[in-house]
């Protein structure tokens, strides 16, 4: 049967007793604080700790989980063993009901402060497409870049960037073609998901895949904000720079591998196969649907399962040369599937979108994103990530 | 006539008075806490605001600069005016004495927490060096990347990487030509400045080129290790990315920018003019040489003043799209002239350096590299940076 929590869960809530994602939040007036979202509540952990549902640990009075993520796998597993049975057990009511803050009373902030950011591409259908458009025709050969096979390809983008969801998408400006300055014609979302890291690694020692349980605490919805014509312009020979990261929205929550585990989907081995440090001994997706909208229409609903590259990829890829892999860092998918960008959907502004408002190639003052998912729970029921949005604003005057 | 201090500083020390560069430091089973460094000592900060040589300051405390940093100029100038009194009245040497304490008999360490690392590339010199060694000979065209007079080229690096000098270099694995996995044959430095960014920016609104002396503390020497073999096999088409900053080594000094003013040089207006957000009133080089040598021996001298791209408009740049610059961001140079790398000075390879020690194309296991700067100082006598070293270590098992 499946567990139920003695507190109300709506149905269709991204928030069951099998997810219990960490996030931080704030009552009007006073400081954040680290608390773990159950239905329409988050719990306020250090209460909790204070009031001896817990145990004692200084984890939950802080702004920020980075404290917690560094404690490790034990640690996490032990927290989220007690949190389920403290909202369980109906004994433990009287204990835990002065925790329990209305979602709709509180601010949701950064969760935790990031460390370094990478932004890689692990969608074989978006490099596809992104190829199938900028790349010569050539029919002999996969429009893919030569070394997209052979490792995850990425790049590392401004941690200050990272903002929580609900922060203004003011529009950036920067140079377009031929060194022109002025606001970008091209804002485009990027429905992504991102890797939290919680363990340092022990460099100069690399971290192999089969370290990502170890290390890696749980996952974040992401939209890693494009503006095309810049990152077109700057994009030679460096590669795209200020363009690729002015801002990356993410979920007020981050939802632990633990409550993903249930959701992993194998997937076909990976041809050819990548060289040893990136072999795992099963390669699985996990089966999180994104739903990408527009000013309240869905247009994309990109699955994520089938990302060529997976997370232990990344976390060996992002180690492999010995530089330090530290709390905080944040792993970003790239775009999921082949519907995580309006480039993929209009196929680079050629094909607008049909919204009831109008129609749509990029992104214009006034649009507001919001990108949820949805994962099946192990009994039927549903999780999710809460929402990352962001509303466009006109660019300023420099 | 010339200010000296009644502290005693040998001829051709890197620390005279005129120079006071900030620090971190800490003596056998105490905590880091901020130093200064002059001549053969090191001033420890904050000893001197507890016993009321200087107003009582909490930055000093600290085991990194970053409070201190974020307090701005104001604070930057009035520390400063301090301390060159108390330095050169010898009225204030009874107080000032039990601050001082010999350099030999303290551990430096990582000067500031990094937040973001940006890579640029601002030498003409060694930008038309790797096209002439890599793009494609066409005799009509300037062997430069079409955007490079428009703009400071760059990228993101990992702030983890950054490190204090003499932290070991091992040699970084990774993919080389063809997806073969093994450690760098292209070990190389690369020598450079960075820039130490104080007072953060207010987002969504950019830094102009204006802004910088109120936002940038001083300078580091920085030497951002590279492995060329890694760097052109992951280059196309998302830019260098692992290669490129797996560990990147700085002074423990920063000198602050007060100390360099004199040494400004003008320069010959960029042509063709860059837009708007990079225009400067005057463009100004800093007559900084460097000193790089390999295993003892000097291989190089590359001078500063020429670079193509300033401070102030690498400072613009990297807020045009409205991203926030926080206390702590360190914005690299990219190598200095035509020798701040062994591929520039090798000329990728096919001309060995002679060394007493044997040749030398890219570094071996073993090798060590130690870059100083030189600056001239008011009157005649010189400043440094200290120095940025590391030796090479071999390739760990992963």
């Amino acid at each position: 049967m499946a567990i139920m929590s003695w507190v109300p869960v709506p149905e269709g809530s991204d928030f069951p007793i099998q997810n219990l994602p960490f996030g931080v939040f704030s009552r009007r007036g006073e400081l954040p604080r680290v608390g773990v979202a159950i239905g329409e509540h988050v719990l306020d952990l250090h209460l909790l700790t204070t009031n001896g549902a817990l145990p004692p640990a200084y984890w939950f009075a802080s702004g920020t989980l980075n404290s917690f993520l560094q404690a490790g796998p034990r640690v996490w597993h032990s927290v989220r063993g007690d949190l389920t049975r403290l909202l369980t057990e109906e004994r433990e009511r009287a204990k835990v009901l002065p925790a329990l803050v209305p979602l709709k009373e509180v601010r949701l902030h950064l969760p935790f402060n990031v460390a370094d950011l990478l932004l890689f591409q692990t969608s074989l259908e978006h490099a596809t497409n992104v190829g199938r458009m900028f790349l010569p025709p050539e029919p002999e050969r996969e429009p893919l870049p030569r070394i997209w096979r052979h490792m995850p390809v990425g790049q590392y983008g401004r941690a200050s960037a990272v903002a929580v969801s609900g922060t203004p998408v003011v529009r950036p400006s920067g140079q377009l073609r031929g060194g022109e300055v002025g606001p970008t014609e091209r804002l485009d979302l990027s429905a992504e998901l991102g890797y939290v890291v919680g363990v340092p690694s022990s460099p100069p020692y690399p971290l192999g895949t089969s370290a990502f349980p170890d290390h890696v605490f749980g996952m974040v919805l992401v939209n890693a904000w494009r503006a095309w014509d810049l990152m077109a312009w700057e994009a030679r020979p460096m590669g795209p720079f200020l363009g690729q990261a002015f801002l990356v929205s993410v979920s007020p929550w981050v939802v632990p591998l633990s409550a993903l585990n249930h959701a992993r989907i194998k997937q076909p081995a990976q041809d050819p196969p990548p060289p040893g440090y990136l072999l795992e001994q099963d390669v699985t997706g996990i089966g999180v649907t994104l739903d990408v909208s527009l000013n309240g229409t869905t247009v994309s609903r990109p699955e994520f399962a089938g990302q060529y590259w997976t997370g232990p990829q990344l976390l060996a890829q992002s180690s492999v040369t010995g530089s330090p892999v530290r709390t905080g860092d944040l792993l970003a998918t790239g775009p999921v599937g082949d519907g995580g960008t309006l480039l993929d959907l209009t196929w680079n502004g050629r094909d607008p979108l049909k919204l009831s408002g109008g129609e749509r190639t990029f992104l214009e003052d006034g649009d507001t994103v919001r990108i949820t998912a949805n994962v099946p729970a192990t009994d039927g029921a549903r999780l999710g990530f809460g929402e990352v949005a962001g509303t466009v604003y006109a660019a300023v005057e420099s």
